[in-house]
């Protein structure tokens, strides 16, 4: 907790935390959480993409390297532990395994990596996927730093991949438990959608005449809403918006994310279908444009199994339930297997100062990981 | 017509017409008009409050004035035909009388308000109020030119005010008529709600868990719509306005309009109960603040019956509707009966330099004013 208070106050902006790609705070900050990887005996580096690294080497021929961590990136005025605290339960549960003479049969390596969040270049995944080595051609031209594709490693170099990460979301907090082991990060469907109506003077136009573009709208929010899915209209914009006039356009976007890809695309479908009925019934016309489609990554079954049986002996109940949002998981699912650990933040608040979590929460997270590296060592021997 | 062209011209903006309250632009435009009305045979002056009038006296001793007109000043970027017309069609239709020697039994007065929309003070009809003796402290100290209270008219001076306006409104487009008698003034009720909930993500939050200020909005919106009045949410802002976070704050306005302000005050208080009732049922705050609350005003029933009767020669029905929007009657009905003539408009297209109106309905509603003020005569004779 008190590493996760001083890497708080390493940021690029005065009085607020913010520390994006390659910035100098990165360096500070990789600097920082480096010293205390060395400190616990760890071989540690800066790779091409600006990951950290962090390396504890077994002895066995031929090992493969159990990948953890998360990312030290932020977003602009962020709280402590988005990111953050994956690399440093990570770094934890290493130093009470090495402190206990524990050797497992594989590497284990600790990732900080560099850009999650994606701020500077409005990218996703740059530090994860650089590591992965699925960076794009549009990636590598559109960063300024060159050769980050160097950080790419080796084919079935790693035998798998676990994070943990804040919830950022309060199921936990409702079921009253530390931890949840997750079941996937959800793919995700973007869209923007325009009901152009027709403008009119709010005094003279009669209701029976009106094309109103927000009661259309209205109407689709609310469809959205029961479409049965997770689903957000988050943006709504009114044209030309004044108190005296009939909104004659109104523009908004959609959210909608599932673990299921095929529900999700059906369910956009039918939300499509919808917007079309109402725009005919109301002489509206609906505009319906994709901006993004994200498949699903499911965590591998094994990993997953084995980290919920690590959680037993924490949690009076072990829960699984999916991410909403992405992570670097994400990215790694590429190239091996991934698991992830959810833990409990106060009201669900993340991307935000306020973030915060409980001590004993990272406890319980920190033992969560000493067993499933215990237990899957034991796999491995 | 020709005149709404060449007093379409008189702009105090460069390639779009806008005539606020004692501007340079009103000062030529009261002179043109001016000019016609002197070619008319009127005694033609320019009020303290910056009011064109144009005066045919008649013979009678004792007699009153039927007062006629509408305003000369207009919106920014406006139409040619928001109040011109009223003037000129009054102006056409006193030289119709004159030109078939037509006498009188009471002085006709034709008035160019001045301020009608209100664009220089964010004040209404300041030009009416200042003749008919209502303007309050409130607008004296906000005005800049001094004395315009001058204005102020005898008590008991007028025997009526007829008005010509376009309506700004479809209705008689839909009903294929040139003209319509008005029945009033609406009524109206501006207010501001809000809507109070709680952002968070959009993928970690479960829908059970939230409590989305926006599906509460869109509740409220289709509730507006189904109110059984001409009401109208025109603004609707969320914040923080992010296609990924779930609206947390809805900030939208109400306009509410009707002729029966009973039943215009009862249907608002039935929102503002619905609006309560949404916020209960998802724990979001409704948060209601009245803005404004004009009451409606009637026209004269004897006026308007005479109206309708002029109407009959020209229109094969006579069709009577409410103005949505505020007139310079409304101030002159404080002082003397009022009567108001609409004349079809393009789409109900107003405030806008699309305003359009046909040279054919033009010419019914003269031919219905110089009817009207016969038949006025005739009763006064």
């Amino acid at each position: 907790m008190w590493r996760c208070e001083e890497l708080g106050a390493v940021s690029e902006e005065e009085g607020r935390l913010t520390r994006t790609f390659a910035s100098a705070a990165m360096g500070k900050a990789n600097a920082l959480v480096g010293g205390w990887m060395k400190g616990a005996g760890l071989e540690t580096r800066v790779d091409a993409a600006f990951n950290l690294l962090g390396r504890w080497t077994c002895g066995k021929r031929g090992a493969k390297t159990l990948l953890l961590g998360s990312h030290l990136d932020t977003v602009r005025d962020a709280g402590k532990y988005d990111g953050p605290l994956g690399v440093l339960v990570a770094l934890a549960a290493v130093e009470v395994l090495r402190a206990r003479g524990v050797a497992l049969p594989f590497h284990v390596e600790i990732a900080g990596f560099s850009d999650e969040e994606g701020v500077r270049y409005q990218t996703t995944y740059l530090g994860s996927r650089a590591l992965a080595g699925t960076l794009t051609r549009a990636d590598l031209a559109r960063v300024e730093e060159k050769g980050i594709e160097k950080a790419k490693r080796k084919r079935g170099e790693f035998l798998g991949y676990a994070e943990v990460h804040i919830e950022q979301g309060p199921v936990l907090e409702q079921c009253g438990l530390a931890v949840g082991v997750v079941t996937g990060i959800a793919g995700q469907s973007r869209l923007r959608v325009t009901f152009q109506g027709e403008a009119g003077h709010a005094g003279t136009v009669p209701m029976a005449l009106r094309r109103d573009a927000l009661a259309a709208a209205a109407e689709f929010v609310l469809a959205v809403e029961k479409c049965g899915l997770t689903a957000t209209v988050g943006q709504l914009q009114v044209r030309p918006g004044a108190s005296n006039v009939i909104p004659g356009e109104v523009e908004l976007t959609l959210d909608v994310r599932d673990l299921r890809d095929a529900k999700r695309r059906a369910a956009v479908q039918a939300l499509k279908k919808q917007a079309q009925a109402i725009g005919r019934r109301r002489k509206v016309k609906a505009v319906w444009t994709p901006v993004q489609d994200t498949a699903a990554v499911a965590c591998d079954f094994a990993l997953t199994e084995l980290m919920c049986e690590a959680v037993v002996a924490q949690e009076r109940e072990v829960i699984s339930l999916p991410s909403g949002a992405g992570h670097d998981a994400a990215a790694l699912s590429q190239i091996c297997p991934v698991a992830m650990l959810f833990v409990r933040c106060k009201r669900g608040i993340s991307h935000h100062p306020a973030e915060s979590v409980k001590t004993s929460d990272v406890a319980k997270a920190i033992a969560v990981m000493v067993e499933f590296m215990e237990k899957l060592g034991a796999r491995y021997a």
